[in-house]
């Protein structure tokens, strides 16, 4: 599956799409209407051993704000989800389960609380934006809801926060896990946060004026040369081994935050009022029937999951992998799936039947992936 | 820009899309999450020749349903447009400006009245149904929305008619523009509408129950042998020329219906209330500050328009170019722009700025190009 992608207005350039043409970029996709790098030179795989050692550059600039400010700004974010913002303090990242009525999961952003009364949600892939709006217009909250000039770049890696340190100055070494504080790019205040797409540590810069991104590019492409650092994207391999899911791929609207194992992020006390709480409350009382789990699976490397493959335990289905690809750490393919809760236990041996038609033997896993 | 795609679950598979490949297909556009095929073996050029004079099968599956339906649908539906749909009958189709608080454009589908509380809407690249459902959520509305399994699949070019009439019955050539009616598809009840995104003519078959896709798609090639079908897609030269406008290329949520020429399906009078009312009356009283119209421009075959292109009158920016392509009926470059008030006019010269660093000579024209 090697087709093009065909280029309009409509799918949107990145402040950074320029430099990862001259970079090299050779496949993207489409998250929010814009274009996500996912392939450079280089192999998955390469790029994967790179990232756990080095220091990586990516756009992620699809990764759209969602602005919620005024007087209502708070209560409208807490009645999208079932996470408790009350003591969220500014400087704070949240990520967030966003539900509908029927618990079904809208979108799974980050909030950033830039004030009392401000909000960004980083967003996955639906228009989230549309979503608070009719809500906010519907109920007739006091908030405005835009989509600002905001366009986040992440530094990723083990060496990303000795290579920030140095651009940016050492007080961002002392920004927690989810937390956010502030750096001067060419004269101007910017967001960063300690956060990103993968496990090996890291930052997102959440540039503000898109005139800026090339040349935030080139100086961390500058500085980051002592740091073999290379142009990257989200990496499939690390991602599926690090248990990072993807909103679109393992989960969408028919999906609770349960079945994703986001139970510690939903309150159902009744502390809290929100959409979803109560199908939320009554899934809780009757128990899980299915939810997310490892594949390991084998037959050599696996074709790209561009439709979910069954999983099946003999005859029955008894689940359906989402995301896979060859490990060339655990010489074994590695999936994602919601498993039917009979089945869902480490070990259960399993048969993936992946698009090529191949039958492939395998079993769950916990995740993350050892 | 030759770039490749990287395929994943997110961006959806349709119930033809292996149907495409077994065709040839080259290359996707992605609308809705969901995969467009854009380009076949032959030319855009070859393909726009063959659509004016045979018959095209085209998978236009991402234009996804958001049906609305229950006690409060019509209301629902009738607050999210400036178009009155108070006199639309079962059997019409209604193409739809959807607009916010500001008057800004959220998405232009074809809304198709099923029953007087059961609504399709046919939409173009935005999640209408989030916006939808927060809205009927804000307002405690009592409807149900979702995406049922329905998956368009047009059939367009002069010969549309013809072989459809062959293969479903006479009955078809009754459905008038924009009406639908009903067709047997392998002893199911289908709908049947005369639309679809083409001067050309032809049908859109809204097919329910993806399972079908394949042998509804093998059904209409092999009957379309004699009328020399081929599988295409949207043409863009056919579209620029016809004056079809594109969400995401033409519009976006910064632009009102009325720069887009859809004065005609705005309500103003008072008579019907909308979401959009109090800013489109405003907007009205203002008067228009720019709309869209066409460019002619030479300098040989432009690139791709991947991003806006500046349109200039002397030192000037008097619009941006958001799709373009080089005409081979007309010989010259065509291309839509919004254009401001004083240059609008038929014949204003312009220069264009395309994405190649040229500058191109050109007029503005009326649309559609002759």
């Amino acid at each position: 599956m090697a087709e093009g992608l065909n280029f309009s207005r409509r799918l949107r350039r990145t402040p950074y799409t320029s430099s990862a043409e001259k970079a090299g970029v050779t496949g993207f996709s489409i998250v929010n209407h814009m274009l996500l790098p996912k392939a450079y030179r280089r192999s998955v795989e390469e790029d994967y051993w790179h990232l756990r050692e080095h220091v990586q550059i990516w756009d992620v600039a699809c990764q759209r704000q969602v602005q919620i400010q005024g007087r209502d700004a708070a209560r409208l974010v807490q009645w999208m989800t079932p996470r408790d913002i009350s003591r969220a303090k500014v400087g704070d990242c949240l990520y967030l389960p966003i539900t509908d009525d029927t618990g079904g999961l809208i979108n799974d952003p980050v909030l950033l609380k830039l004030a009392e009364d401000r909000f960004w949600l980083s967003i996955a892939d639906s228009d989230l934006l549309l979503f608070a709006k009719g809500l906010a217009l519907g109920r007739g909250f006091s908030v405005s809801i835009d989509e600002p000039d905001v366009s986040p770049l992440a530094v990723q890696g083990p060496k990303a926060e000795q290579l920030l340190a140095e651009l940016f100055g050492p007080h961002i070494r002392d920004i927690g896990f989810f937390k956010f504080g502030w750096i001067d790019v060419a004269g101007t205040r910017q967001l960063i946060a300690r956060s990103g797409y993968s496990r090996q540590g890291g930052f997102e810069i959440y540039l503000q004026g898109g005139h800026l991104g090339a040349g935030l590019w080139d100086m961390i492409g500058q500085a980051g040369l002592a740091h073999e650092i290379a142009p990257g994207c989200p990496n499939l391999i690390e991602r599926i081994e690090g248990g990072l899911f993807s909103y679109g791929n393992e989960m969408t609207r028919e999906t609770t935050p349960f079945e994703i194992g986001l139970q510690k992020f939903c309150s159902l006390d009744g502390s809290i009022d929100y959409l979803g709480r109560a199908a939320l409350q009554h899934a809780a009382a009757a128990g899980l029937s299915r939810q997310i789990r490892g594949v390991l699976f084998d037959g050599g490397p696996c074709p790209t999951c561009a439709a979910p493959w069954p999983v099946h335990v003999g005859d029955k289905q008894v689940g359906q992998v989402t995301s896979a690809i060859w490990s060339p750490r655990l010489k074994r393919n590695v999936g994602l799936s919601l498993i039917d809760r009979a089945f869902w236990d480490a070990g259960q041996p399993v048969t993936v039947h992946s698009a090529d038609g191949a039958i492939r033997s395998g079993e769950v896993s916990g995740l993350p992936f050892a």
